[in-house]
Order: structure tokens, then C-alpha cells, then sequence
């Protein structure tokens, strides 16, 4: 198999997902700036999702970068992790247009924490793979920041039913 | 003719079709549980299609891997299995919406079967082109799981209409 | 400036053209084979757009095979072509629905002799930069087909109001 | 890191950006040439886009030819462009939606100067990176052109509100 592929086709899918949310962005009917103002915490959301997926398309090119060739597991675990992304755009349209409300914000936290999951499974399969001295291995042997994160996921779903605003503050923390 | 670019824009037409799927899942109005439960048959057609798009990219993947390079017939049998891929996209939201009815689960065993022939045929193509003792002709040699799958797609399009759980199985299976 | 870049680029823009024309392939809301009915013109003005820019994707990749290397003129008359190109969905969309009608088949000739139009002024531009001795001109030297092509798309505009469906057979004898 | 996927993903998100603007030009209920009418402003808008994304295109494809290699901070100030590039569709169709009104065209205006600053930051970037005898560096060292356009945008804004004319004809003349 070989690696350019896989960068293509991740790299493929990544950029159609950052892209195909601006189609949420509706032109507004009314032609003054107060017709931008229902617009806004759709807007917000969208920058934060743009801001999230480009995180991980750069940790994912950095992360591919350092692995030596795909193995058939590889493959799977990368689809798995592109699938999780491919949710995105749709709890970005969900929370952005339900701003206050408990369950789109708490949706919005188990994408995130299903992504970042899937993404530490997809960096463990090329370390089971390639060997604890692999170049991987050495680079993400004190990724206290990726376990971290997969925390404060959880426990951003679990505030979204207190107040989502606790919920909105980890989020744009969590980049 | 190049065999990188047969790859890159096959990756390119691939990953928007996994893509664009995810347009269906449109946010729903409310801003509870309850509001996600009609999307669930959506939801769970999406992940067959997904799991589906996925296989097909692997083998493309491989086989490409395998072939020397491409003729202006291997092009056009490339393109014949992308047009009946473009389709999943449909059959799967039809099959999404109407999820008891007999002919839309059908029509994505006709998709998927079209799909399956199309396939076949490339790599009868290559195999035709580059010979019996090539790469790729020896490593299908062997490939009953493939004309197995093409005897159970053909199958699942008659049991829709006994009954579409019989087909669904089946869908679920052949992956 | 580089090949590969301006091959991608054009690569990525005909594979998103081609996918996207399924999106006018809406779920009918009946289950049954009737409901596919109104679908039909819609569908086969999808596979001839299909067949369409599958051929001018394969003569683009086997163009940009023989040409050395862009210059400025050689991108913007890519994007030229690209652009004709990127009407197609819209005629497809508009023919598609108003079958029987003249203007809409004559805007699809109109897009169609557009877009051959902007081939040959990038195939002119390439040997213009290259050379009359270069490998493309060489090959283009007998391109009768190409100008025959041109002339049949202004009939195929004009035929549209004396009866649409000349232009029609014109269509699908052009690829 | 490696230039290629770098290139290769805004390759694509630029492909994407390009390619959904024709999204809005919905084809129309009418069969005849004055159906067409009301869609003018749009196409028009459309073509200016078009033109727009093709030299943000054409220009990046020569500054990453003469960059060395990317590091994470030239990494984000591409995303940074790319974000601002992923609203030229919004403004696209809400300036060719409201063609007479001021806000959109100042908004049209808004996002063409985002874009232009954060080509300059990207650049900027880039040449402190690599030093100030880079290639890069040496190229743009009398980049009067692109400060002029800075300048120009800022302009537009702001004539937007006396007459949106004014501003159309230098969204024009920018290219």
C-alpha cells in the first residue's frame, strides 16, 4: 500500500467537510446589517468547526508523516476517524441554530470526544504496528495533551445539561 | 497516461461522494433526543453507505496498487464504476426515507450490484490488458468472495420485495 | 510553476462537477418504481453530462500528459475552460427539468460549444508556448474530430428551435 | 513537513470553493430566455468569484513554488486564507441576491480585503521564515501591486454606502 494515497484521499475528505459548512451559512433574505445578526451564533459555531478540523488535519499530516507505510488496519482506522469528522458539519448546523439549548451542545461534545477517541485509536493502530521505537512512538510518548483533551470532552457533554455555556468555554478551549 | 493521476481523481470523486452523503443528515428543528429519532434510519443507511464507499476505495486502492499502468479502456471502465458509485448517494437517501418500502430497497441493491459489475469489469479490463500472469490476475486468481458478493447483491434485490429485512441483512453482511 | 499542481487543481475542480450533479437527483417522495418516473429526463441528462465530463476530463489528462510545463497563460486559459466546464451542472439541471423545451437545450449547446471552444483555445495556447515541432502539436495536427465537434454544438444551439430532439441525438452522438 | 499535502489540501478546498458558488445559480422555473433575467446579477457575481478564487489560486500555486518547506506557523496562516476564501461564496450569493444594496456589497468588500490581508500575513510568514534572501522575499521585494490592492479594498468598503456602483467597477478592475 501506499502512503500518498491515504494523504490524498484523508486530505480529500477533510477539505470537502471544512468547505461544505459554509453552505450553512444561508444569504440572508433582509440586505442590512441587522439581517446578518440571526446569522451570528451560526457564524461563531462554523469558525470554531473551521478551527477544529484544521487541527486535525494538521495533527493527522504530522502524524502521517512520521508513519513509515499503511498496514490494511491502518486504512480502517483512518476511515473511522474521517467518519467521525464527517459529523461535524451536521452538529455545527445543529448547535448553531439551537445555540441554547442542552442536547444539540452535548451532540456537538460526543462528535468532538468520538473524533478525538477515534483519533488516539487510529495513533495506537500505527504504534501496534510499526513498534514502540518507531518514530510515532518516540514523538507521542508524553502526549499528556491528547489524554487531557479526551477528558475535557467527556466532561464538556456532561456540562451542555448544567449550562451549555461551560460547554461553549471548553470548546474553544480545547483547540 | 499516468496512473497517478487515475488515482488522484478517483480519490477526488470517492471522497466527495462519502462526503456529500452527510448533506442528508440535515439538523432537525428541535432541540431535543426526540427531535434526532427520525434521522435514525437516515443515520444508520449513511453508516452502511459510509462502511460501503469505504470498502470500494480500499480495493480501488489495491488493485491500482497492482496495476502497471492505464489505457484509455481501463479509463472508461474506471469511470463506468465511479457513475454507478455517484448513485449511492441517491439510493441511499431514498432508501433512508423509506425504510419499510420494498423498491427503494431495491433500488440500493440495484446500485450496489451495478456497483459490484462495474467493479469486476475494470479488473477484468486490467487483467485483460496487462495479461494472465500480471500482478493482479494473480492475486484475484482466487477471488470467489468477490463473485460470491455479486450472487448476494443480486439476491438482496429479489428478497426487497419479500420482505426488506431479509435485504438489509444482507447489505449489512456484505461489507 | 508546476504541472502536477495545475493537474491536481483541474482534477479536483471535474470530480467535484461530476459529483455534484447527483445532488439534483432528489429522493422521490413515493416508494414505489412510479415515483422514479418524473426522475427519468433527469437522470439521463445526468449521464449524458456525465459521459460529457468524463471525456473532457480524459482528454485533459492526456493534453496536460503531453505538454512540458504551464505558464501564465496556459493556467488562466485552464481556467477558462474550468469555468465552461462548471456551467454544466446548471444546464444539466435546467434541461433536465424542462425537457421538451427549446431555450434550456439550446443554453446546454450553448455551455457544450463553450466548452469545446475554451478546449481548443488551451490546446492552441499550449503549442503556441511550446512550438509547432512540440509533442502536442504533433498530435493535435488531424484533429478533424475536434473541429467537426465544434461546428455540430452550433448546429445542436440552433437545431434546439426547430426541435429539440435533433439536438438531443446531436448530444448524445458528440461524445 | 511536506509541501505537497500542503498544497494539495488548499488545492482542494479552493477546487471546492471554485466549484459550489455554481450551487446558487439554481436552474429556473421558466423554459424561456427571460427566466434567465433574474439570474444575471448572480452570474455575474458568480464570474467575479470565479475570477477572484482563480488568481488566489494562480497567485498561491507561485508563492508555495518558492517556499522552502512549511512550518506550523505557515501552516495556520494558509488555513487563515483559506478561511477567509470559504466566505467568498456567502458574500457571492448574497451580494448577487441583493445587487442594488449597500451592505452586501460592503460585506463583498469586507471578505475581498480579509482575503488580501491574510495573503499578505501568509507571505509575510513565509519570508520570515526563510529569511529575507529567500527566493520568496526577492520576488515580492517590489510587490507595490499588492499594498495597492490592500488599499483598493478598503476603499470599496467604505464607497459601498455613498454608491455600490463605485465599488463594483474596483471589484472589477482588482484582478
Amino acid at each position: 500500500m501506499n502512503k500518498t494515497r491515504l494523504e490524498a484521499f484523508s486530505d480529500g475528505v477533510i477539505a470537502i467537510l471544512i468547505t461544505i459548512m459554509v453552505l450553512e451559512l444561508q444569504a440572508p433574505h433582509g440586505a442590512d446589517f441587522a439581517a446578518l445578526r440571526p446569522l451570528l451564533p451560526i457564524f461563531l459555531t462554523y469558525v470554531l468547526s473551521f478551527v477544529m478540523l484544521g487541527i486535525y488535519w494538521n495533527n493527522h499530516h504530522h502524524m502521517l508523516h512520521l508513519m513509515e507505510r499503511p498496514t490494511g488496519s491502518i486504512l480502517w482506522a483512518n476511515l473511522h476517524l474521517l467518519f467521525w469528522l464527517s459529523l461535524i458539519p451536521f452538529v455545527t448546523s445543529w448547535m448553531g441554530e439551537n445555540h441554547s439549548a442542552a442536547v444539540p451542545t452535548a451532540a456537538y461534545g460526543i462528535v468532538g470526544l468520538g473524533s478525538a477517541i477515534a483519533y488516539t485509536i487510529l495513533q495506537m493502530r500505527i504504534i501496534a504496528v510499526e513498534g514502540p521505537r518507531s518514530r510515532l512512538a518516540t514523538a507521542v510518548q508524553a502526549d499528556i495533551k491528547g489524554k487531557a483533551s479526551l477528558a475535557m470532552y467527556a466532561a464538556a457533554v456532561g456540562l451542555a445539561f448544567v449550562n451549555q455555556w461551560f460547554s461553549d468555554a471548553l470548546y474553544v478551549e480545547l483547540p
